[in-house]
């Protein structure tokens, strides 16, 4: 399963797509399970066509310094539970109040509020009911598993991403600063991507220079990340971003390109991604993967 | 800390409720924290007068095969930070709908949805934060701690609690059997408690026999304590409940009583709590608090 650095990034993508989509449905029961409906609202989200960018940046952490992917992959997954949880969350009437997510319908709108909640609340529970799975996670050392559930939990709560969507919706329609807006984007997405990056590092014994190269890395990239939303959201294409464009704005939700324009939001997510490729200077060509998503993060047209 | 015998069961409890106040207003940060709201939300759901039978049950469990309590409180309150965040979501207008939990307004009611969204969210990752702090939770061996994670998050989601509050809201207004009944009782409440008397039994290193007693100690019990909430729902004192009396029935939910009458709702909780004595029989008398509780739970007023 190590990575092929000779194709294309698409292939890569999609290859690493495949093995962590493979995965979850492994680990998600199915919809003949009792009651169906938690599970056909799980599955409905979680298998939305979702880039999967934080398990395949865990993943490609773990390979920069030498770690195998297999042992890795329920705490991969378990990043893509907490962020499908997110969003299906975000997206209720009394947060953004979203219709439409990737081009379907959001969870609210086809289960019902509560099964939208309760679906929430089972993929956020079972995040940590599959990184705690000892035969799926036998070969990682227990102390090493314990304090990546710790980080995960921080990245995910009050702290970090919690934290950060209480003072995103508490923002809508306000003037907002560059220091909240940074506030705001490092919780709510900064915090899980660090937290993916390190991580990965983490459960493939890096050690202490090579997990703070990668915790950088995963600080900058996770930034640049969410500008990069910022500035699709605003001028990209629709079909691929799968809701309105523009939708930010109407909400009075304040995004980089709104506070500082255009240009100075693309060179500062440029700046980003030159910081993410800094930190990991150092390291050998297993870290090429890490480097191409850097890039991607905002050459990605959705 | 550990428990005189010899003091009546309410002054056991009150001391027990003390220490495990005490240790949730050290674990939880303070409404100096940013942003407020959220640590305002969270805490005034937390600190709401409630019983705390969750982690009293835990620490019993773990005195009755001796077990030290120091170690085990930040999962023992793990599981008030769970119960708690459960509440709050069961209370939001798109399940229950419930403007009083408590004698008090519920959440929702005084922070709004979204925040009561997010305070729940914000317990549950808590709880899973608090239980992997090796800080606190260092005299505990790292497997039995995954392991405890893992069991509770396994009654926590959609096999357990979570599963038990879809059928409940899908069967409101219908006709249900026993057996949908039990189905959500054993899920909703019977789960966690029983997860609760495991959880210390594990971490006070019980072996196989004790804990197989103690798991089908909480299993009795976990049921029981539901159908004593269905008996004081309908005849309860509303003061000692804080929520209006008969409001199972005016929601169109099916209680014990509604199913099979009050005497054999009583008869029913009476046998429970038999075979909950009977199960931890062998005991000695430090499992005399153990004992304490079952019978409280199906003579409380409140």
């Amino acid at each position: 399963m190590s990575p092929n650095l000779n194709v294309p990034l698409g292939t890569y993508l999609d290859t690493r797509k495949k093995i962590i989509d493979e995965a979850l449905e492994r680990y998600i029961p199915g919809e003949d399970n009792y009651p169906p409906v938690i599970f056909k609202a799980l599955r409905y989200s979680l298998f939305a066509g979702g880039k999967r960018i934080r398990p395949i940046l865990c993943l490609a952490s773990a390979e920069a310094v030498g770690g195998n992917i297999e042992s890795i992959l329920p705490v991969a997954c378990a990043l893509e539970l907490i962020h499908t949880y997110s969003l299906i969350h975000d997206d209720l009437p009394a947060m953004d109040d979203d219709d439409y997510r990737r081009g379907r319908l959001t969870s609210h709108k086809v289960f019902g509020e509560n099964m939208a909640i309760l679906a929430g609340d089972a993929l956020l529970t079972k995040a940590f009911h599959l990184m705690s799975d000892r035969g799926l996670t036998e070969k990682i050392a227990p102390e090493k598993l314990i304090s990546v559930i710790h980080d995960i939990a921080a990245a995910a709560g009050y702290f970090g991403m919690v934290g950060g969507q209480v003072v995103d919706v508490q923002s809508e329609g306000e003037a907002v600063d560059t220091e909240v807006l940074n506030f705001i984007h490092t919780r709510k997405t900064g915090a899980m991507i660090t937290a993916a990056v390190k991580a990965g590092a983490v459960l493939a014994n890096a050690g202490e220079v090579e997990l703070n190269a990668l915790t950088s890395y995963g600080r900058h990239v996770g930034l640049a990340f969410q500008i990069a939303d910022d500035i699709l959201n605003v001028e990209g294409d629709q079909k691929l971003m799968g809701k309105g464009t523009g939708s930010d704005t109407k909400r009075g939700k304040v995004t980089y390109p709104a506070l500082v324009g255009m240009d100075a939001s693309r060179k500062k997510a440029g700046d980003l991604v030159e910081g993410a490729l800094s930190a990991i200077k150092n390291f050998d060509h297993r870290a090429e993967p890490l480097r191409m998503i850097a890039a991607y993060i905002i050459e990605r047209k959705a």
